[in-house]
């Protein structure tokens, strides 16, 4: 049984027939496809909006690049020091942004509080020149500590961001994670609360190499496709990444594989506590961190699981690790059965 | 019968089988897993030497990044006025460079000479830094317009790039073409000519999305996975362009794809030849650019052929389209048919 | 008598006494200080309306930061094959505009024509993203020949830049010498005829190290000095470039020193031609380009005589250097005596 | 009395006469004349090696740029969080490092230790691509507190810079004071303590436009040229710059201003204890961060004293405002008068 990360899997069988169902014939190149549009109108039925989306192949370079549009010289993008932003994307919103600095709102439970946002943003005032300039907020959802943002917390980032007038980002690498946590519509999740661009991630959920950046307003997403190209994330046979949406999105089967690894968490995490453990952080989405006992951790490598250690920093001293402890991510999806899980519990002695 | 682009075709059955084939299963994410490693040593094996191969999405992306790792400050990039990098990558190979500058190198029949590239260099003497300095030599094989670089044109560019010690790169979104076409070995075409980087094109060729940036000199390379992930091109499923390679090179299904591709080109060109048609340079891959009274271009469109017309600037006069007449580019691939070929020809009146 | 450059030259006395003058005391850093309040005024007086005004310390800053602030991914920027950000600012517009694409208009006596603009722009149509986009348009007054667009010139140039909506640039490094030449006002030759931001150049034309961008709509200059800070061109000390300015302007010195070059480079070219020899451009402003016989220049070499040879690519036959001749470069400047110019002359047999 | 910074100052009278001195005559450009020469082979005296030297207009663009010259794709610098680099230059650093990330090292007084840095590089182990890589780290001497590195503590820095590969910075706005205040030489200060790059700060100590970045190893400054040419930094008239350093080091005036900036700074320390009050780090340079109680700013302002308040953060809880006092900032300078200090000390009531 293999928790090491959602992004082990491959591709789902619906993504996999729409890529076959599509692979013979000719099709105009770089998005201007008959597949592209009908995945597009799709977006725009998901969102109960008008929206304008962008492919790309990478959950970095969708983020990186929606924080390019909205970048400013000298200036600041405001996350949670667990990012993936700021720490797993080696630099690229920096490099996509021509130098952005990307500033650490602190919280718990891998979330920032609008409050924390506030204060976070008062070392940039307007108009000192020396400090820089606010530019963008961006928050993960569901967030790397596995935790999701409630439609309030949202919409209260939001408003301190309107305060400053920067967009508000969303990076969803696993968003359908979150929305099927929060049992909310994607346009709750997103527009509705004030998301004004948004990393739509399908690939941990299914999909091979299929992310979209996705605009709200089409005022905001004037010239993006300047920055996709730019960055050389235009995509030539594009109908290979509107298939694996076409797929994604079939009989909502996005919303049922996402569902599956939020209940496998959850049974991970229901078996943790029933043998007496404990996690970092509440189980909310597909993620669990359990902390358990070193010769525990042993028992089930030898047993056969993978999955990684993780750093626990900041957690109250009532549940971070002790000395003889380790806190580990395990990470679910489509491609975890019941029995991977069981087994799992059956070596912690469940 | 469309020969608007080879990026206007799917992917072939071998490369679909291959991603079928491994769409299941958990493999390690960022390519480190089997695969990857698998296919990395076929790439070795195939250009006879110890190869370093980075996978990425896009021609734009493998061509802006491997010039990137040998960029420099107020760096000048040497190429062809008509080389993609230069006019059809929205300037991502200057940003990707942190502002190098595309010099043009001019040349007939889509190629430059080791003279012309010579004088072009002579404006960025050595140690005139407001002129910028020299940092690389990019060609592309095969060219824009459908020709081929012989080795000994390579060979030549190279000691050119010697002597002002910079990297000569070589864009092969239709390496394969070209390879055919030489009947040379990927190593004589490469390394053994010259080359230090290649952006190894499959796209084109036959996949949804494969490239791949290859050095030939391990110390080259260093480093250049941190060019790769800082512009959001590191895939996580990474399986998923190694099994698309995969498939590619099966049993030589590149070669023969790409024999076949250059076959219909020729097909194409001796029908508009016996036509008493002409092509605007010679024919030695799979792009054919016949030069054609308009009536007749009028005629191809009614009976259903797609293709796009060319300017042909700086053509000699015997062969430069005149006021009746237009330039064409036909491009064509593994899915072209004879049939495609011959209903076009028939059109045309042979 | 050195004729090498307009750089070559100090300081004028009332910049020196400025600065002087200004050397005591205390006032606030980064231009909040009452003399940039005041030097800004004056720049509002001189153009006749209301600027916004912004110090650096090169021409190259100026020129890079006034494109930076139009920059667009994929953007290009047009001007002359001659022009300074074309040549001599080692990528530094490319880089300050993250990766800007400069496209080159060519055109005789190095200006170009609105026809020959719209002819370049015409390679990037909207909407086509691989070529990228068009950015701006940039003109250098006086040119790198010595010669001087008219004010009509200008405007039909602006019509074009207008017809893509993109900003006009000029780059005024010796924006004195072609004022003078025209006889034209500041607001004229600037926003009158449709320049949306100047590099203002004061250094050729008698100061240390003084040159302003200048917007003349407030709106486009709105967060500029967020690109200077982040160029680094943000003067601690700013008063230094006020003091420059101030005594640049004093009793219309900088007009007067234009005028003095001007006069001399006429001189220069009076009796060259008296000599019967020729220069490859009118001479308009404070710069003669003679082409002599190699053994006159050997001559004035030999006579004490400083200048640097020029390539005069694109010359007329009828001008252009044969092969025992050679084209020179001659610049006045503020420091050029009356006495210099008739040794020079006086070497060349006059 | 006015205690805002440094930078409020204008020039020494020394700076002064040397810019008058070399105001008139023709001097090669860029860099390229004779006194430019003279000054670099002072420098090179001064640090007792041979060094190359860059000169620049600001300390941001030092700081910049000589980072720039080390940078890598996904690059971490490390710096304290009160770091100029890191609070002050608008992204400059960012900017100029092609999106470099400038990783805070927490410590106090200003300073981080060997251990601290060691810890903050274990973020980015080698190898790992998401994290992005190590690249520099830099030290500000004297500190934005005030305080002073001991060549031992900068011994130690480096050594873990050199665990890691990396070079070490050495942000010298202030050096002249730090040196003076280690009874140092200036080789001792740096490349002996294993500083690779400095920025040699002279703005702040009396000239008006004077920054250097000195390379100890000349290796390592080879093709620095091209960064500070690309960033817009290479002044034409460069002999300005050289003249404010030759007379910024005549008869060691540089010393006499930092030990006189330096005394005031005791004078000022000294006579705020006497009065019971308090710093919040020590006084070792030339600026005193008193604590004092709001009702004694108040009547210091009314007297006619002019300074900043400070944010002081992460002080000791016995060091700390209360509720209600403020930290002051006083900067001192070769401007400060005895009577400036004892008017604004008797306005304390000592």
């Amino acid at each position: 049984m293999n928790f090491s990360s959602d992004n082990w899997a491959g591709a789902t069988a619906p993504v996999m027939a729409a890529l076959a169902r599509h692979s013979t014939g000719l099709a105009p190149a770089y998005g201007s496809d008959p597949l592209t549009e009908s995945v597009t109108a799709r977006f725009s039925e998901i969102f109960e909006t008008d929206v304008s989306v962008f492919f790309v192949g990478t959950g970095t370079a969708a983020n990186s690049l929606a924080l390019a549009s909205f970048a400013k010289p000298g200036g600041a993008i405001f996350c949670h020091p667990d990012a993936h932003i700021q720490v797993d994307e080696c630099g690229c919103p920096e490099f996509m942004t021509s130098g952005g600095k990307l500033v650490s709102v602190p919280g718990t439970d891998g979330k920032f509080t609008a409050e924390a946002l506030q204060e976070a943003m008062s070392a940039f005032p307007d108009g000192v020149v020396h400090h820089g300039q606010v530019a963008s907020v961006s928050i993960t959802q569901s967030t790397e500590c596995g935790t999701v943002y409630t439609l309030d917390d949202i919409a209260r980032i939001k408003s301190v961001a309107l305060e400053r007038d920067v967009a508000l980002h969303m990076d969803g690498a696993r968003f359908a994670n979150a929305l099927v946590s929060l049992s909310a519509t994607p346009a709750e999740m997103t527009w509705k609360a004030g998301v004004d661009v948004l990393s739509f991630g399908a690939t941990k959920n299914g999909c091979w190499c299929a992310e979209a950046v996705v605009f709200f307003n089409r005022e905001q997403a004037r010239g993006f496709e300047y920055f996709r190209k730019r960055g050389g994330h235009l995509f030539s046979k594009s109908r290979f990444a509107a298939a694996q949406f076409e797929g994604y999105f079939e009989e909502d089967a996005w919303l049922g594989t996402a569902a599956h690894a939020n209940e496998m968490a959850q049974r991970l995490a229901d078996g943790i506590r029933l043998a007496g453990g404990r996690t970092a952080w509440p189980v909310e989405a597909n993620e669990v961190f359990p902390v358990l006992r070193r010769d525990l951790v042993e028992r089930l490598r030898d047993g056969g699981a993978a999955f990684y250690e993780w750093s626990a920093k900041g957690l109250d001293l009532s549940i971070a690790p002790s000395a003889d402890e380790v806190c580990l991510r395990l990470v679910t999806s489509f491609a975890t059965s019941e029995d991977d899980v069981d087994v799992f519990l059956n070596l912690l002695g469940t």
